[in-house]
């Protein structure tokens, strides 16, 4: 079982079954910034592409509204389930220290110690937007292993964007009394979620109205059902939930919530047309990391980034953006001697 | 005085003597998308260029934590002091509608009617990064106005560094109760700012236990006295100061922090260096929007953008920035038809 026996299609099968280590492998291969593995990476994606067998699903909110706890009751009550469970944490990186500011031993109590739960951290790398350069890829691998994916970001307004473009469905950790409806506006927050759920409703009342507040704004600030996207069912509103993560309060309903959405994205068809403009959009962010809005448009000027996903189904979105970016790259052709 | 028959050095004058209708008309020159508009920008910026009299303070801070309430008090108060206020906020943009989901209607009480405060609104532009693109040179506009100009963003975590670019000062505004110092740590928020105020003090005893929390975390979380930048000050924390901007308590004792904290910039030699830090910074980051992470290579793999910076003292950042982006795109032809 040395990794360096093991080939790319054989560390994908392993994966494929929930293997922790393989898991592990996996991520750190995607992550190894040295060229001469990212063909092995690529190869990697490629195998798994097609073979995801977990739901995807972003938890995000303000600092302090207690995602980390969220996630550790949803590991262990999805657990009770019997399903596995996949978590990938993405820390602000420090511009100081160049990693992530805090380690794996910070998060996760009870269910960390349960194989059937596998938890991973990614530093989010100053760049722009945020979000680790290899959250995607990563995101591949956990998705192809467990049944449930959780990715969580700390943010409020912007970052709901960028991470909506990596998952299927949008939790908004909302603390009560952190804000009136005005503010939940003024953070361009009430768009993008699927499902909203109010932590710490120990705090008497407070939680009851920020959750009457949330649904109010709903309402009034949005036209479609969730997700940024228009569809069918254009008419729901997203639910807002109210619960305690540390005391184990409305957990159930939270998953029911997670599934019910699940469902409605199977049988309306909203899921497949999500998957395509999440790729779209993440192989279109990646390469505008690399290549910039310049980049974007001599890349795309004559035929569009749907065309080129359309034209190769079957090949991982890591490949694709390599794929494209040699393409921007074989144009450029410096004239000037630096 | 119609707009058509001014010259931007003519414009330049008017807004370095505060009138708001040229400042008003600068900012939306700045702002012009049109590229026959471009070169008249760039014009005024760089008839602006060193004439900054103003000192430039970012405002940040979760949703709901009252960045706004304790803007209008800081204007109210700067006023009794006789300093004129030019206050730039950045919401975030709806990728929906394309637009900033509020405009200044929903902000700013008492202060806003008052001719030596002048407010102006930006979309953050669905971009990566999050801040406007036109900030920079919107903050260059109302510096070379007004005595104090404050630059306000949602956000938490990624967006202190990349608002950090555009200040000299940072003022973090935490409320109470918001988490505690493991969350703050968790986003981030300790390296950047150079201030820090615990608003909404008249929540009983849970300003002053946040208040604590952050200086014990502001000993163990940062080497430096604050900016992400190492000085001979390092060994100064930055203040924890609690107040509540709505019933204007504590907002002097904030006015004089931030007089400190420039008096100390300038004696230091520290405010030079960090608006040389913060010219790079910024022209940097519109690179990186413009032409990605392979145009930054490009451009600087012989001589760091610093030593471009250095050369041209007397242009403005917009100018460099344009100036290097067409040395750039002259050194691309495309070689396929596309």
């Amino acid at each position: 079982m040395s990794a360096g026996a093991e080939s790319p299609e054989e560390l994908a099968g392993r994966v494929c079954k929930g293997d922790p280590g393989a898991v592990a492998r996996a991520l750190n291969l995607v992550d190894d910034r040295r060229s001469e593995r990212r063909a092995e990476a690529l190869d990697l994606l490629d195998a798994l592409e097609g073979r995801a067998r977990g739901r995807r699903i972003g938890i995000t909110g303000a600092p302090g509204a207690g995602k980390s706890t969220l996630l550790d009751a949803l590991a262990t009550a999805l657990r009770a389930r019997g399903r596995t469970v996949g978590i990938l944490a993405v820390d602000p990186s420090s511009r100081k220290t160049g990693g992530a500011l805090l380690g794996d031993r910070f998060r996760m109590g009870s269910s960390a110690r349960d194989a059937g739960v596998f938890f991973r951290s990614l530093a989010a790398r100053d760049q722009l937007g945020g979000l680790s350069e290899v959250a995607g890829a990563s995101l591949d691998v956990l998705a192809a292993a467990f049944d449930s994916v959780f990715i969580e970001t700390v943010g409020v307004g912007q970052s709901e964007a960028s991470i909506a473009d990596f998952v299927e469905t949008l939790v908004f950790v909302a603390q009560p009394a952190a804000g009136d409806l005005l503010q939940f506006m003024k953070a361009g927050i009430l768009e993008w979620p699927d499902v909203f759920f109010v932590n710490k409703s120990d705090l008497e009342g407070l939680a009851a109205r920020t959750a009457t507040e949330l649904r109010a704004g709903l309402g009034l600030g949005r036209s479609s059902g969730g997700h940024g996207k228009a569809g069918e069912e254009a008419s729901d509103r997203p639910p807002v939930l109210c619960g305690s993560a540390r005391d184990g309060v409305g957990i159930d309903a939270l998953i029911d919530a997670l599934d019910a959405h699940h469902a409605t994205l199977d049988r309306s068809g909203e899921g497949i047309r999500r998957q395509q403009a999440s790729r779209i959009a993440r192989i279109e962010g990646a390469l505008a990391r690399r290549y910039g809005s310049f980049g974007l448009a001599r890349l795309f000027s004559a035929r569009p980034l749907a065309d080129f996903v359309a034209e190769d189904p079957t090949c991982s979105a890591e490949r694709l953006i390599d794929r494209l970016g040699a393409r921007f790259e074989a144009d450029f052709s410096p004239k000037s001697g630096a």
